[in-house]
């Protein structure tokens, strides 16, 4: 079901600092930032050849990356995108095999296009967002 | 600097259930268990047609993903490793650069290549692998 992994995204509490160390001393290439009002949050993405790492600051002051903040000062990885074909299908899938879909219907997420995202406690801990490719 | 995202690296506690949660429910495609010894952890890989995620699990009584383990009793994402040409020429960029490289000299990591492991604290509490591609 899962296809590409889309993108790695990751919570940083200064963006500076985060386009610094992403930037200037991994040497990857950067996106402008771009704020979201909508989802909360200020993103920038490092550009992979086969991927994309996307910075998270939190935007205004009901960010869903707040508390994710508050227990981790400096920031953390925070989640895992992996791509589907079918957003209605896999969400099928995976709440016949037990596992909780956040949310009842499909969000248009930051790239503007179908997601959920799945319990972390279903997933080993980890956070996971499927997007419709 | 920093070429593909090699792999994403999860830890989990409960490798048969990670195991149904990445094969059976997200229908990835999953390598053998290897055990690794020397490295104190036990891998499966969810083989993605850009990337792979690593899931490692405790090995032995020295595993160095413990520690993790304890702070988060269910796994979660543990490290992301990128690829570079010369793993000695980004040690000597990241060290004027001013950022913390664990250890003195690159090691051979768990697929066989010289690897270094960058402190999280230089990188927005991320823990950075760099892989000798």
């Amino acid at each position: 079901m899962i296809g590409r992994l889309n993108h790695v995204a990751i919570a940083v509490a200064d963006l500076d600092a985060a386009e610094r160390q992403y930037g200037d001393l991994l040497g990857g290439i950067l996106s402008a930032r771009e704020d979201l009002p909508e989802h909360g949050v200020t993103t920038v993405f490092v550009r992979l050849s086969n991927t994309n790492i996307e910075l998270l600051h939190p935007l205004g002051m009901d960010s869903p990356i707040a508390k994710f903040l508050e227990k981790s000062p400096s920031g953390g990885l925070h989640h895992v995108c992996y791509e589907v074909e079918d957003i209605r299908a896999a969400m099928e899938r995976l709440v016949a095999g037990g596992a909780r879909v956040l949310g009842r219907e499909p969000k248009i997420g930051a790239h503007g296009k179908p997601v959920i995202f799945l319990h972390p406690k279903d997933f080993s801990g980890t956070l996971v967002e499927l997007e419709q490719a």
